[in-house]
């Protein structure tokens, strides 16, 4: 099958891309590097320093039969995407094709502009360019989890039977994102919910969790496929932040509280639910929501598991409370769908699943190249 | 009060500026005059040629205390907008500078992106304006009733008391906007949502149903002072299309068969709402929802008033069912609330409070001047 995917140099588009390449897909990937430029603007890096994209992909390229293409360009230059879409005339577009840190839509003005601007408008120009070039495609479009908000009834899974005085009808779920950036992604869904509807377009959103992890199957046959790893304040998630904290004596900094709960997944499980996404796609005209996360867990659960993990390895952390950088709720009630990917046959990575311990060590083995100050957050949400 | 008008050239929002003036209060309009440049894109222009802003402002500012003031300027321009803010520091500020037309949102994607990026991004910059030079600011925005779209559940404001699977909660009313344009307001709503639950911003969301009528108390002054009046296929609304039509022999032109049913108010009523809404601000942090119509009215019920009274003028006209450019539905349930405004005291002017006779006067006598091919519609939703 022709897969394209979109921010395929990202932290989960270039494992995405192997793992379909070895299946024996035809692969072509997009990425404008965005994501590299801000790490420069923030001054942060990976842990990992990465091999350009180029000779990753050469890297790739040599063991495989099916050759991984790609091209530097950005959605907002539609002339370029249409003639991609064109030529490679793809079946699947896997679009991961967006600015991802809601810390960083946060920053101020020219940031939260710069977010929605990319994120929206190249979902715009990808609808158009879809309708003229490839309208039969399947579109699988990464959600996150975080546009639901934190509601005090239970989420479906994008759309919700609603009853009122008496009547009923099946509605957009309602949403209550807590950034600018989770606004853009609800703003997506909003736009290609209308595509579907009235241009017949297919697509699948995957309102994704937290994700943590770092090898897949892929990455592990070469060091020099690795994928980026981010623990700082701005692209690194809870996990990978308190992973890197416990190895270099940091105390586990808890945002609040640390009730807020949310849905979490490992990277394997990404590319298992975007392959199983792929192989059962959307029918015409249908916009179809999975909720994609394999476990909910709270901001302490997480920062428990990580004390007792590190230990077990003979390292002493503990987790102190920061005043919360977000405003978000705190002793919230959390209830989660996510059945349409277990009945599709996902079977989950736990946590623990001897998951951390794995972490840790590549953490240790890196634990020279933490930037220790990029860890605490500086961006406020009510500044 | 100091009133900051954005998008003080319009349909509306001149009316709008006049109005307060009158009023006593300290008035300011920007505007970047998109309107005129859509309107020599289209080749399409208002039934009478109306005199530009400036004369016009001078006109209005001979007889009266405190003059309008006004800048030619764009919301996308930040610093020009926070210049305008931080000098003038409006106490309340009223949003209608938005690219208005539902059928030049689906022309294509340059006018989408174009819609998109002027709507939702222009009321960034003005969120993040308000914030830091003006928070306490009441800002009335103007949002519409096709957000909402034609849902088979009565329409709340803005809001919707849930209950699901023993639980509740309070959330945005689900949307399911029609058009580009429409989404555009919808990602207003939510910004702005975020805005006032976030930094404590002051909003009232107003989601106006269509607007008819032409002249209002000030206007009437002096022929100068006209607003711009449209009855084209891309900025014109049915009502007025259907009293061009009526006069230049044409049968009206009903889409689809015409059940399609939606709120409409008069261009008075739209001055006395902003006029409630002004003198009963937003608390801090509220984000509050009007439903600002007085009627809902099908196609075939306007088609059949207008019909009534054209003939009552000696003027026979009939109409005629046209394949619906647009995808909507057809017999649909349709019950919005509107108790918000009537309980501030609102007393609607109705379509058979013989506005419809002074209507079709008015187009009588400038009947030379209507452009015929400018009413049929030329752009599909689903080409």
């Amino acid at each position: 099958m022709k897969i394209l995917i979109l921010g395929g140099d990202g932290y989960l588009g270039w494992p995405t891309a192997m793992f379909f390449s070895k299946l024996g897909h035809d692969v072509k990937i997009i990425d404008n590097f965005i994501k590299k430029k801000i790490e420069n603007e923030e001054g942060i890096k990976p842990l990992f320093s990465q091999v350009p994209l180029m000779e990753r992909v050469k890297l790739w390229n040599k063991n495989i039969n099916k050759p991984i293409s790609f091209v530097v360009g950005d959605l907002l230059n539609h002339r370029l995407l249409y003639d991609v879409l064109d030529e490679f005339k793809p079946e699947t577009i896997i679009h991961y094709a967006e600015q991802p840190s809601a810390p960083y839509s946060m920053k101020g003005r020219d940031a939260c502009f710069f977010t929605q601007h990319n994120n929206v408008l190249g979902t715009i120009n990808l609808l158009f360019g879809i309708k003229k070039h490839c309208p039969d495609v399947h579109l699988i479009k990464l959600g996150t989890m975080g546009e639901y908000g934190t509601p005090n009834i239970d989420i479906e899974e994008g759309w919700l039977e609603i009853n009122h005085k008496g009547r009923s009808d099946r509605v957009l779920y309602p949403k209550k994102p807590g950034s600018f950036y989770h606004l853009s992604k609800v703003h997506d869904t909003n736009n290609i919910e209308f595509a579907c509807r009235i241009w017949g377009t297919r697509c699948t959103d995957l309102n994704q969790g937290c994700v943590y992890g770092l090898e897949t199957m892929e990455s592990k046959m070469d060091p020099g496929l690795s994928t980026s790893f981010h623990y700082d304040h701005v692209f690194g998630t809870v996990i990978n932040r308190f992973i890197c904290q416990s190895v270099i004596g940091q105390d586990l900094t808890v945002y609040g509280n640390g009730t807020q709960t949310r849905g979490y997944l490992n990277i394997i499980d990404t590319l298992n639910c975007v392959n199983i996404a792929t192989n059962n796609p959307a029918k015409v005209g249908e916009f179809r929501v999975f909720n994609q996360y394999t476990e909910t867990l709270s901001i302490n659960d997480i920062a428990n598991n990580i004390i007792y993990a590190a230990n077990e390895l003979g390292i002493k952390t503990k987790s102190k409370n920061l005043e919360n950088p977000r405003v978000e709720q705190e002793n919230h009630y959390y209830k989660p769908k996510n059945e349409n990917l277990l009945n599709l046959g996902l079977k989950p990575t736990l946590i623990n699943d001897n998951v951390l311990p794995d972490m840790i060590k590549i953490a240790i083995n890196n634990k020279e190249k933490i930037l220790k100050d990029s860890i605490l957050p500086t961006i406020k949400w009510k500044i």
